[in-house]
């Protein structure tokens, strides 16, 4: 077997065999493929697409080229959420300690998480925000803490999917990121090696998203869901609105001091609807309560502590500080807050959120080139999110940063990031579809509520 | 200026600007572009095509990346012609004699040429089976060969396209080889930097060719005359058939003889055809001859021996000794010839003269990879051609080789590439298409006779 015969077959439309793209896979881990014939097959791959089977292979073939994670000593069923990345998104965060709490001893969240890049935060970044909490858990380590406390958050442990961090090194620079079937095999492969029995894809579609179409971001959740099919888990997606940030705050400690706020009862509308509907899903999927039961069960659990409590629990287990969520006043604060003001009456009709989150990295929050330092203080308090009437003059925004420096380009993206009309702009559903583990797709309303 | 940018707005069908491509080729031949990206916009191109203004921009920013010959102290019309590649096209062999005999001191034939890969033949291989020949000539002897015999042909000189060669090179391994701006610019820009000021493209079309549809060669015709138009050259090209060997001499030293008998007027009819339609077609572009009166001019030199003496005298201004070409029967013959025998009565139906060639070069004739060492005495001898009638039994061809481990595979292929049948098969024109300086295409009469 050659690379050239299968690229020029890819080249030409054709359908990689499983034997192919294992070659492919195996002989470029090892080395033995140059970065040149690699790029080449993912841009024929990227221009030319792949089919279910071969997409399942890939998938496969890069999860098999790692080590995969044993769940099975936990002894329930493990559950997972993945989100395709978003502004002010700290769902994971909130649905981690809610899934722990709801039924000790049967179901365990055993996450790995990664860290943000661009214009999208990562919760590993967002959860070492918190003084003493460290991501970087042994196996054993992190298999107890599961076992013990129902849930933890981690950064990837041992060599996982190694074929991955090659290929998407190289699609990075080459312009093939943007491909259905090279994303879905790079989270799948990724989601199937951390071994959870039941993972939830969270598809995030709109300005703030890497797909910025709900049919493109049906694909991609069709896609993995039936790679998840393929591979004997189960797999559902929800596909869920990026055009405007998710909550008030973006940023690592304004989206901690945000959850913790959400789980006491005193959290943003649509970030608690989020949460509880992403909870009800992921419990459903386990088999042992239906979504609405689970929803109410959660909602109970944020109104009596529970929820809040698993929070700190886990905080604690991985070495934070839990005062700093009981008393959010602790954090330290960014020493500049800057106040953006509405320009006019009207309402705030359009954001370009992924504008939003790039002035949030500029503040200091994020990464935007790898291995960049991160203020953990800095981010973006919203006043008003899309939809919101705003009088003249108003404050809509709470800049906040260690450098005064910094401020002045944050300040310019994120003015051009907001769209202020004198018409109230439609409302806009939160959900657009859902894929059962069948594929099945459902429109936005089945679990709107 | 990011490469990144560059590969997307292809990837995404977008028309690059000649800054855009001078960034890429300058980067890539600098070595500040990597291969891994260069190659991600190949794919790219060959997927995406490019439009005329890009191909001319391509095949000028190529061309200047290295050195450009000069011939304007030769004092004349300077002509030179390029095939794209076939099996037993020796025509540059005898066109470069008559060309240099037709109008002595007003048109010469600067050429250089390149050596064979694959199934096809090289010119500098064939005439380098002449004992003595040297095809390495220092650029200064070059031009006092051409001004006082009016042609030779050499191997290239000096650092002419260093773009094409790294890029080149980099194509062969990716499968980005045949695409018609690629192939159209690659092949245009080590023209125009030959220097001459008429050149005329032999583009061959068929199974023995790179372009196996009359489409697909009509368009590359069209594509490198628009560059040779933007360039400000004359430049035409002829589309002419390789469903068939041309003549009947496969090989370097059979096809040496076979020119030498040629300009002595005993060559095949095919052969001596498409000769005299490219001097015609050469001598009518210099404005100095219309193409009928040319050819028979040509004629009148195959007739009175000029022809022949006019390559006798190039070829020991090259170092070669003539008694060769006077005594044919001085080469060295190749110890084992095999006779290649019809298996029924009727007629060569097929050629797939693609796998003859190959054959050729398994027989020792050709180089299956570069660098291979040649045997010049090896090749075919075909004793019938496509539309022969054959009895059984009777011989169709003469295998070459001096070694016999070598010939039970060429065999091989060679009866495979054959199919014969009991219906006499249609003729096929010799020329399928001639394309003017001005890029108008006319259809295979206006030059077939």
């Amino acid at each position: 077997m050659r690379m050239y015969d299968i690229i020029e077959k890819k080249r030409d439309g054709g359908a990689l065999t499983d034997k192919e793209i294992a070659f492919f896979v195996n002989g470029y881990v090892a080395g033995d493929i140059p970065d040149y014939q690699a790029s080449a097959l993912l841009m024929a791959i990227y221009l030319r697409g792949m089919d279910q089977d071969e997409t399942l292979s890939l998938t496969m073939r890069m999860l098999h080229s790692g080590d995969v994670v044993d769940l099975s000593s936990l002894g329930g069923v493990t559950v997972d959420k993945h989100s395709t990345g978003g502004v002010g998104d700290k769902t994971s965060l909130a649905v981690v300690p809610l899934l722990a709490a709801m039924d000790p001893g049967h179901v365990f969240v055993a996450k790995m998480s990664g860290r943000g890049l661009g214009h999208t935060g990562g919760t590993l970044d967002k959860l070492e925000s918190i003084p003493g909490l460290s991501t970087q858990v042994e196996r054993d380590d992190f298999l107890r803490i599961v076992r013990e406390h129902g849930g933890a958050i981690i950064s990837q442990t041992g060599n996982l999917v190694p074929a991955d961090k090659l290929i998407y090194a190289l699609r990075d620079v080459t312009a093939t990121v943007g491909s259905i079937p090279l994303i879905a095999s790079s989270i799948m492969s990724k989601k199937l090696a951390s071994g959870s029995d039941c993972i939830l894809l969270d598809v995030k579609v709109g300005s703030g998203a890497f797909m910025k179409t709900v049919p493109q971001a049906v694909e991609l959740a069709q896609t993995m869901v039936t790679i998840g099919r393929g591979a004997g888990r189960r797999v559902r997606a929800l596909v869920t609105n990026m055009d405007r940030p998710l909550g008030r705050a973006i940023g690592n400690s304004l989206e901690v001091i945000e959850v913790a706020r959400m789980l006491q009862g005193r959290g943003p509308a649509d970030l608690e609807h989020e949460c509880l509907m992403l909870a009800g899903e992921l419990m459903e999927m386990t088999g042992r309560m239906g979504a609405a039961a689970a929803r109410d069960r959660a909602r109970e659990l944020i109104e009596n502590g529970g929820a809040f409590d698993k929070l700190c629990e886990i905080v604690r287990a991985q070495g934070g500080d839990p005062a700093y969520l009981r008393d959010t006043a602790l954090f330290e604060a960014a020493p500049i807050q800057h106040r953006v003001l509405a320009p006019c009456d009207g309402y705030i009709c359009r954001i370009d959120t992924e504008q939003v989150g790039i002035a949030s990295a500029q503040l200091g929050a994020g990464r935007l080139a790898k291995g960049d330092a991160i203020d953990y203080s800095a981010g973006i308090e919203l006043l008003a999110n899309y939809g919101d009437p705003v009088r003249c003059g108003q404050p809509v925004a709470i800049l906040h940063t260690s450098r005064e420096d910094l401020l002045v380009q944050a300040l310019a993206t994120f003015n051009a990031a907001l769209t202020f009309g004198t018409d109230e702009p439609p409302a806009e559903p939160l959900l657009f579809a859902s894929v059962d583990e069948s594929g099945a797709t459902y429109p936005s309303r089945r679990d709107a509520e």
